[in-house]
């Protein structure tokens, strides 16, 4: 069984691994910051070798890109509420969930430094973009299929995602259900 | 006359020492990013004592305060063309060629890194919002007071400056006439 096959397993040591790798990411972009850490940190942290870390990961940025991905993606998955209202509600709910709890900032400041962080940080957030957008557009196809208005996953972006990405890295929290609500059915 | 009136008074050598430090702070924050560089970086750069610096900003947070707030505010003045749609339009243009221009990535991550750089960089960015809200609520002021569409503040923050902001910081631009001028439609 190759590595790639034993990562794809849930539950087993590689599983593991992964967890407390990312626990380890995570806490020390809380403490430090993006930059004031090195692999070798993280595998301390995480009780792990080095090797493991490069092995399944490659490089810091990947190992970064998929912690920011996982944090503001599949910790998030899409909502199917059988209305698009609903949908919405939900999944912007999940979001200020995820933003604001006790690492959600540290990540936000993750996603925005690594799209500042030149060519590698660049591919990287495009990426987490691209997967991102891809959730979004197929949870809006189910919408416009049902009959309800057609959304681009870019309208979400501006007016859902983007004011409570601003108003958590501006400090401008909480998110109250109302507000979210209302970015909600502006949109609508 | 004392230090605050001849700051005051355009045109006079302190004027020059302001836009010399300003023009430093603005360089090193491109080339170091927030946090890689001191009071003394700034004075050498600027060509002035550090002691100038320390009297007139008393420290480096309230300089880079108002470093942002000179670079987000002061140089793009509220517009009044006679209408909302042509303030709005006039003001988002202003505010997206300042971000896009070759130091508005690092200004706009500097006012991200003094949201959350502790204590002083909260009260610091607060004053920032405070200002920027205050401008806005002006201008949006008039046009209610002419009968047209009552617009808050955060209106404007939450689906103007935010969808531009993060497109920004996300590497997502250039940010088009048509998205700039569909970001107020959609407002109005």
């Amino acid at each position: 069984m190759s590595e790639r096959q034993r990562a794809r397993r849930p539950g087993g040591r590689s599983a593991r691994v992964g967890a407390q790798v990312h626990q380890a990411v995570t806490e020390l972009i809380s403490e430090r910051g993006y930059g004031n850490f090195t692999v070798g940190d993280v595998a301390d942290r995480a009780g792990v070798a080095d090797s493991s870390i490069y092995r399944r990961w490659g490089n810091m940025e990947t190992l970064l890109t998929d912690v920011a991905l996982t944090r503001l993606n599949t910790q998030s998955p899409m909502p199917d509420t059988g209305s698009l209202a609903g949908d919405l509600r939900t999944y912007a709910a999940q979001v200020a969930r995820e933003i604001t709890g006790p690492d959600g900032p540290a990540v936000l400041h993750l996603a925005v430094a690594l799209s500042s962080s030149g060519q590698q940080g660049l591919q990287a957030s495009d990426g987490l973009r691209a997967e991102r957008t891809r959730q979004l557009q197929a949870m809006l196809d189910r919408a416009r299929d049902r009959g309800e208005h057609a959304l681009d996953a870019f309208d979400v972006l501006d007016h859902i995602l983007a004011p409570m990405y601003i108003r958590v890295l501006f400090g401008m929290v909480p998110l109250t259900p109302d507000y979210i609500d209302g970015l909600v059915d502006r949109l609508l």
